[in-house]
């Protein structure tokens, strides 16, 4: 079988990258699926496709062309837009007899593979934009389905063009979209969240989230947040539709931590979007990393434009050379402004939904003070409510600190940070950060101030003054952070105090058998207990739809992370209580109806805490302290990040990177598992190691180098 | 005099455009522009000129070259910024008798005109970039100033380079910005709001608004804006910076606005900015509006990109194939989603402020109903909101109708919209629309459902259902129009509920014999009543700077449009009392510290309405009911709008246009003042005529054209 596969894959020219991986024959994706989820060696990430093969209706003086339809699992792809794509009328599933004779293999065996020189003119081939673009190792079967390799989307595209078979790359999320329309839809049931099992497609069946977390975390997140509701794929790589669900999120981040900051004195304001190029490249150093990232536009209708104009990938050299104009006197110190924004980076690299988009929502603070002692203290205010917007309203522990030399902002005195964890993949996220930027800026922007404390005698250097900058943001990547965090295989968990709906109300109990009396006085305990609740200032929706079943709307508020849910029938009535659903914890129990309103206060407190403490029980458990370099790369494999006691050296952080990258040549203890990124500094957390830990000036040696440690420094490998 | 002027009018080819107004001799700016004011025939809109003439540090060995700075007025022009500039040295004021050898003038009757080829050499002249890019006529005197022509700037500049002096035009607002640095800057007084007088430089003192709202609309405007700290002026054209004190409005209207949309169940998104030309032209006439004004990114870094991508100039396109895909049945009906977000409309006309913007922020909702009966009740919500933002809020009356078919949303079914009234041009201002979209682009988008209410029996085309549709926008334009309407020649006038300070306290009565004690007690004081009006929800700040006298804070507070001013000192601590001076009226009323919360609750309430009142009286007053064709032309150019029969016909519409532009050739009454701006439908109001002037179907005439009116219809001049 072995030497099969391997043959195959010669001809695919994708042997080096491909990993195999033998299973047992089974007859469906379900149950290849979890035999996939024990077995040893897989990527680190990997997606499913589905294989199915269809017979459009031809006339009777023809040959049927097969539809070969290649597809990402999670890909929704009706029947009719398979037939809109190719142009072919009413496809339906080939007999297995079709099956054989075209490509010679049972229909469950069918994969790209199957498709040979051969076979090519017999068929023709679907394949799903999406499997195509994916980063991820797709699993495919070769011609049995008891062995599974692993190629890149792109590679399945190029072995399909050079077996000489027609292919048509299909956007269905863009093709559903613009063509939904030209085919007879049949909508006599919901689909939205929970989709309906197309009859007509074997083993599409997508019921809630179709992907383990904790076996394939970058799909997982992806269906999480699309069957979540939270985002929907957009037509533009790197750019997401932001849909209610978690835009409220942000709502009630922004207005949080905007409430904060005007305590302080910081005012919102709003600059253009767009930056001249002059104005742009002014400040080398600052935009140099920035430069390819940077979006023009160069065209206005027809016009070429005069001067090429950037969207702005941050306001820095936007805002300072007004800052020099507006700040005139120390008197006009401190300034401090904000602004809610979206900025564009137009990254190369994968997107991924609120953590790397090219446009992004976020407020970014431009202050600039007097002295440096207030400018630094606003910098650790600002964490805090940067770290606050995590713990308090999103139940996220972060570690704050300072970055190290290598990883502050460039251009910058220092940056301060706090920095997440995710636990499933072991890996830190880099928070928000809040940047003393120092006068480095304001020597660039000249923002200058006559020193009003200067006297007759002082040195004369001493009668300007730079002013002292800070910078600081933070954006929807929260949002993310917080749905690594949370969610499960159920779908999203939120916490309490972000989540649109705090609960919802489901009537159940009725049957056939209810009377019409019944049921109205059932829903009008569903209202009240609503308006109650709603009185008490509880986030309450009742889902009184009719239509949809109570196990129905049970899945449907659970995908979306509803924090409680409340089931109320008949025997509920009676009983003057509710029966309350935890949607961490899943746990039942009833509350009675006296008191609810403070008893489900008292509920929805439990579960941020409990969500906090759960989060950060993990992340404790995993931060390590690691004194000896051979527990490192263990320590990091096991999905750690760790403090060690560090050197402070820009050099050592490099090496520390290097010798922490996954390989299998010698040096480290091999790991098959080993992801090939390697560690690097998250911040000098400002608790610093206590006790029996604590760092010995002068004793301490760096785990890395052995030179004198200087502080412990956490180090993970990151997002 | 009149044949020299032509002459040099003929060397500019401008005599066509020119105009010329003689006045009396007069040594001064300030002199000159009050003859000027009082003088007939001038332009509509005017811009005054600064012609400074500088000499700067010169070898002995040399000649000086003398710089001659043409600006606009109230462009700030530091002379170190001019040596800048041309790379001179040290420039200062020339001597009267430099000027007369280099220019052969006075230094009082320097203008550019002065300039010719004969003595170009011995000068170079510094342009101002916003002079040459006004589209204001420029008012000059040649070479004697008791003659001023008006011109345009663009032909200054072609008139110097004809003259073959050396100009360079300079940019002074980015120069400043960028450049204030290399040269010593001196700051010991205040010099933001109430502009310092630079004693080098004569004759261009700004102290606070230097023009006249009645005479020179358009210049009143800036200068109430940037000098009450509204906005400042951007080096990318048609681009602004919305600064805290105009962004605090907009934050305002956002809440009220936003609270109430969302008790009708509209949830806020967030779509990218971003669309793919594809999906943007696919709908070919709506886009078609759009088309010429689309921004397009066409690179990223270095990276041209393989399509181009546009920034959206509005959602349409970009939301409505995901409703398509979103609304799969009549249950996911309404969809109510709204986002606030920033626009691109790249127009190149002449761009202002708030009304006419490249970039600017608005709100779009975008709604999807089952009926039109629900939508087109929404569609009447709205625009009572929109049109109470007005009135609640920002205190200016509008009137609620209907726009023409012609004036209607391109696609749409129809349009509503709240009309606004600028007193002092006579021109209406479209405050906001509210559309009803009709079937027409659920159509083209196919966002169809399923028809819960058909029958087995009904027609098979009943089956499918077009969803109905609504768009409705708000944006920044509310601030414009409010400024235009309630500013004063004293600068801003905030009506109370959106001022970002309600009551501004200032501390009088401090003189040198004040002891520290007084002191003391007086600003804690000032400090007492902050608190307690602040206890009671009055948004207060107390002025305690300390290096600014109370005059220059009653000024600088004016300028800012705070609605209440107190003044507080020794003799009202005796008295147990404050004065309080109220911006709009500028009355000055004692109040007693007993009760004081309430009492300016009570004053601010007054204020808010005065100010709706004041401002509805002008729009009453000014909307005139016009039922003989000859009177209207007449009413127009006495700055009203105009209510008349109308035909409800697009070409007599288009008749009203034509013939309402003014013209000096025959058919219409002569006016020299009269605009060329012809007027168009603002909109049919829903509250008709009634009584004496109720429109008799059958019987009433359409006022221009005779035939059958349908409604009384408000035509205008319009923003």
């Amino acid at each position: 079988m072995a030497s099969e596969t391997a043959q195959k894959l010669a001809t695919m020219s994708i042997a080096a990258d491909a990993q195999t991986v033998s299973h047992g024959p089974c007859s469906n994706m379900g149950e290849w699926r979890s035999q996939l989820e024990t077995v040893k060696g897989l990527p680190e990430s990997y997606a499913l496709t589905k294989t199915l093969v269809f017979k459009p209706k031809t006339p009777k003086s023809q040959t049927a062309v097969l539809i070969v339809l290649v597809a990402l699992e999670d890909t929704d792809t009706p029947s009719n837009l398979i037939a809109k794509a190719v142009n072919a009328k009413d496809p339906r599933m080939a007999t297995p007899d079709a099956v054989q004779a075209a490509l010679g293999v049972e229909p469950a065996d069918v994969s790209p593979l199957s498709i040979t020189k051969e076979n090519a003119a017999a068929i023709q081939v679907v394949l799903d934009q999406r499997l195509v673009d994916s980063t991820a190792k797709i699993a495919v079967h070769p011609s049995r389905s008891d062995v599974t390799v692993f190629v890149a989307g792109s590679e399945i595209k190029s072995y399909l063009e050079n077996a000489g078979v027609k292919v048509t790359v299909v956007e269905f999320s863009l093709v559903s979209v613009q063509a939904a329309s030209k085919v007879e839809v049949k909508k006599t049931k919901p689909t939205a969240k929970v989709a309906v099992v197309d009859s007509k497609v074997e083993g599409a069946e997508l019921i809630g989230v179709t992907v383990k977390k904790e076996v394939d975390f970058s799909n997982w997140y992806q269906q999480v947040l699309t069957k979540g509701d939270m985002l929907d794929y957009y037509d533009i790589s790197g750019c997401y539709i932001l849909k209610p669900w978690s835009y409220s999120i942000w709502e009630k981040v922004q207005r949080w931590f905007d409430d904060n900051i005007k305590t302080i004195g910081v005012e919102n304001c709003y600059f253009p979007m767009f930056v001249s190029a002059k104005v742009l490249e002014r400040e080398k150093d600052h935009i140099e990393g920035f430069a390819p990232e940077v979006a023009w536009v160069t065209k206005a209708g027809n016009t070429e434009l005069e001067e090429h104009i950037a969207i702005r990938p941050t306001s820095e050299t936007v805002m300072y050379p007004y800052y020099a104009k507006w700040i005139r006197s120390h008197r006009d110190l401190p300034l401090k402004l904000n602004q809610w924004n979206s900025v564009v980076r137009w990254e190369f690299k994968h997107p991924q939904p609120f953590l790397r988009t090219r446009e992004f929502l976020w407020q970014e603070g431009h202050t600039a003070h007097q002295t440096r002692a207030a400018a630094e203290a606003e910098v650790l205010t600002i964490l805090d409510w940067y770290a606050g917007v995590y713990s308090e309203l999103l139940a996220v522990p972060t570690i704050k600190g300072r970055k190290t030399e290598k990883e502050k902002f460039a251009g910058g005195l220092f940056t301060t940070t706090c920095e997440g964890y995710i636990p499933t993949t072991g890996r830190g996220i880099q928070g928000a950060t809040s940047h003393c930027l120092g006068q480095n800026f304001s020597k660039m922007f000249n923002i200058v101030v006559e020193n009003p404390d200067w006297k007759d005698g002082d040195p004369e250097e001493d009668k300007k003054l730079l002013v002292w900058q800070n910078s600081w943001g933070l954006s929807t990547r929260v949002i993310g952070v917080m749905v690594m965090i949370h969610g499960d295989n159920k779908g999203l968990v939120l916490p309490p105090r972000v989540a649109a709906h705090q609960v919802v109300i489901v009537p159940c109990g009725l049957t056939a058998r209810t009377t019409e009396e019944e049921r109205k006085a059932l829903l009008a305990g569903v209202q009240e207990i609503a308006d109650t609740l709603q009185k008490a200032g509880i986030r309450v929706k009742a889902d009184t739809r009719e239509t949809y079943s109570p196990g129905y709307k049970f899945n449907d508020w659970e995908l979306k992370g509803v924090p409680v849910r409340i089931e109320y029938g008949p025997k509920d009535i009676e009983k003057k209580q509710v029966l309350s659903v935890r949607r961490d914890t899943g746990v039942k129990t009833p509350i009675p109806l006296q008191g609810l309103a403070a008893s489900l206060k008292t509920l929805l407190d439990t579960i941020q805490a409990d969500l906090y403490q759960k989060a950060k029980a993990a992340y404790d458990e995993h931060t390590k302290i690691i004194t000896d370099w051979a527990d490192f790369v263990p320590a990091l494999n096991a999905k750690n990040v760790i403090l060690i006691p560090h050197c402070d050296r820009e050099d050592c952080e490099d090496e520390i990177k290097e010798r922490s990258k996954g390989r299998n040549d010698g040096d480290e203890p091999e790991d098959a598992k080993a992801p090939s990124m390697g560690a690097k500094s998250l911040c000098i957390p400002f608790e610093q190691p206590k006790g029996e830990h604590a760092l010995v000036p002068g004793k301490t040696k760096c785990t890395q180098c052995g030179l004198d440690a200087k502080h412990y420094t956490l180090f993970g490998r990151s997002y």
